[in-house]
């Protein structure tokens, strides 16, 4: 448990596990891959692989793009693209290259396959608890590449030997992360939330595909169970349709911040 | 507002304003200043001066005694040091170096004379709100010292251009905090709170002056307003008191994990 946000480790995974002389992998998948590529090639070499930027990221890179460099330091992928409405149905295969993951935006939302990430990463305000706290698992193995001339608050092995007590962490919002962590086991736990987010997501899809009114921006087989993104037939009706959303309580339907008014609804 | 507390600007500090060809004084008054200074010689040059450590760092240093640095990038202080009950009763003299102080565990405790300081940084959990959220104040011209090249949640820029809202921040700890804030104001503000806390611990220091039973850790010049140290003529008899204290509710008086059992008593 960290703090800092996923925007912390975009820039602690590098610093920890590109070592020098080594190259990273990362696969751009939208807005938040780009941040995190940025900050990785401030500390070494970064290829960036498998973009579906000319496609305006509508869709997650089929396996055969990828292209990844042999013997890299690691490949990051970007879970789900909370922006662009896309999401990583199935893993890709890095072969024996640790696999890290940004899933801040639909980590346990569905059962993780944990032994085939070397690192994964979440800020836990999507779907964790409240805002503040970082959640980061690591292989055990990783550990050794983190050098001993990193800064001590960003070294990975510093929150590992003192069990995320180094500092004092943010106490309040571990907490509420456990109390979450209970009610998802409640719900049959990371299968049980599975079963009722493919409902709530097929509901939501089934409404845009039968008419033809509403226009997914994701292809298919990328389309994101935790944030559906779509477009009306114009901006005024867009407009409307937020405006009356609002009106029923459905508030922030308007699409992401960082794309300003051109995202259309994302629910 | 950061995350991350004070441990993490204990390197954000020197990435800041330690720029490439200069040399930060840090004044060594306690465990703190220790990680600060350990921190901030990853960094770049440090000298450290005024150290109290030969005398147990039981005593703030004299200004005659810093030998400050001409030119130096800035001066280094913590404010009040938690583990030795000492505490900064009158600004060092920097001239016209920017004074960085870390005042994590006397923030507000008194009025501060901001415009004698460069940088102030705090941690929440003691004097502001609960834990998770750290307090910067940075003297906008110095902001001009933060490279490009740093990483981007690293960067004192990045928080200042985006209100401190660059990444979602720990939203309910600054609720919280913003809570305390109202509070403080209904006690007179800081000058209230300071008439509060020297009558708190004119209290206590009297008492221990009074029988010679108690003996102070810290100088009486140096003596700390937030955090009352002493000892009793045996360990048992401080085992005791450390007991009874409990059971009359006062929890947690030993001394500071940091230094084991051999802090006697922390109030």
């Amino acid at each position: 448990m960290l703090q800092g946000g996923a925007s912390l480790q975009f820039s602690m995974v590098p610093m920890n596990l590109l070592t020098p002389g080594s190259a990273a992998d990362y696969i751009d998948t939208g807005s938040w891959a780009e941040k995190a590529i940025k900050e990785a090639r401030r500390v070494g070499t970064v290829h960036v692989t498998g973009s579906t930027k000319a496609d305006h990221y509508a869709r997650i890179p089929a396996q055969a793009e990828l292209e990844l460099t042999p013997g890299a330091a690691y490949v990051h992928m970007t879970s789900n693209n909370t922006i662009e409405g896309t999401q990583w149905n199935v893993l890709p295969d890095a072969g024996s290259v640790p696999l890290v993951s940004d899933a801040s935006s639909d980590i346990f939302s569905r059962p993780i396959d944990i032994a085939r990430h070397g690192l994964i990463y979440a800020g836990a305000q999507k779907n964790l608890g409240p805002a503040g706290v970082t959640l980061v698992i690591i292989r055990e193995d990783l550990l050794a590449r983190s050098a001993d001339t990193l800064h001590t608050m960003l070294n990975y092995s510093t929150h590992v030997k003192n069990d995320s007590l180094y500092n004092t962490p943010n106490t309040f919002g571990i907490y509420l992360l456990g109390l979450t962590m209970k009610w998802l086991r409640s719900q049959g736990g990371l299968s049980g939330i599975h079963v009722i987010n493919e409902r709530k997501a097929a509901t939501l899809y089934a409404e845009i595909d039968r008419t033809g009114f509403y226009r997914g921006t994701s292809q298919k087989d990328s389309r994101s169970r935790m944030n559906v993104t779509f477009r009306l037939p114009s901006e005024d009706l867009e407009k409307a349709f937020v405006r009356e959303a609002a009106a029923s309580g459905f508030d922030g339907l308007k699409g992401h911040r960082l794309v300003g008014g051109d995202a259309g609804i994302h629910l």
